[in-house]
């Protein structure tokens, strides 16, 4: 899995400061903030659509391709800000890794 | 990062079936699909304000703790519908490793 | 302010049955239910936005704008599944009229 | 209709001030901008999860009630920054009225 992520982060990263047309990180890049965090609303809505759907029909192609896009655009929104994925994953780390994966423990300790 | 990942999916997979009041993720389960697909779409509102917030203040702390929040109600998501993160990992990978991380030909390929 | 919906219920009532390509609704239409709420989760998204961006400016014409994208696509949506906003503000008046526009007393009643 | 926006805006603006635990609404104000919009987001997932249900069951009466409490809270939303609804209906018919209702016409020249 990591690669896939430090992969993902590391090509995040080199976009930045590329001409806006270069590609399409680079254009959203250009766009600022507010366009790329409208794209994390719409692929949140689109992710949770792909979900009711594949919950009638069975068929979880789309889901996963609407994630894959979610967590993309989440990628280039901690990248635009300055901040590495690995921060989430610790903090993922952190709230199940106190207790011996209790994550009931872990959302009380951090509400 | 693998690890993290890798462990939060066993230790969903491991929750189905327990009893409601036995931890968070297994309430959320008994809640139901519309309950998961509801805190996805608040945790991706919470994580866009954050972005706003630290895009004013400097300070990245709130982002890095909402995004967390979001990719793991995801994972709650993605669990309940029997599908595993590896899946989205593989989807990204399969976009960024067409043409030697050329993401831009990779959108225009699946839009 | 009744004109004002009332027509815009009116036109969204026409635009049913026009060719896909005669007007932007009818277009909407055409797509479907998951593209009209698309346009629903992406208003309120640029809608949440403009508020904040409106705390730090003090220039509220983008907010009046976007919510006025949110609330016209809530309408092309309760059009798409035969509603009409007049059931929605009924709702909003049982709740606000039940007791001297207690609405402490109204969320109580109905949560 | 118009009572019925008219008579909320009049009950938000009263709120103004009031002590946080005397009302839903005052407790809204004192929590701020950005509890204000995580309902707006919030009621807008609900509103779309409920548009999918409702799609299924032919039943409308969930969408009805979360319609309402979506366009409730952009009201607060829209009386916390010192905005009144009109100016969004204003904003609507300035749209549909440009000429004879054409919406198509109308959204082309305001994008």
């Amino acid at each position: 899995m990591s690669d896939t992520l430090t992969r993902l982060a590391q090509v995040l990263e080199e976009r930045k400061g590329a001409a806006p047309d270069s590609s399409y990180v680079a254009s959203l890049y250009h766009k600022g903030l507010n366009k790329i965090l409208e794209k994390v609303g719409e692929e949140s809505v689109e992710t949770i659509l792909a979900a009711k759907d594949a919950q009638q029909s069975g068929d979880c192609s789309d889901l996963i391709y609407e994630t894959a896009d979610l967590w993309f655009h989440s990628l280039v929104m901690l990248a635009s800000l300055g901040q590495h994925p690995q921060a989430v994953l610790d903090e993922l780390d952190r709230r199940f890794g106190l207790s011996g994966h209790d994550e009931k423990a872990a959302r009380a300790l951090t509400k």
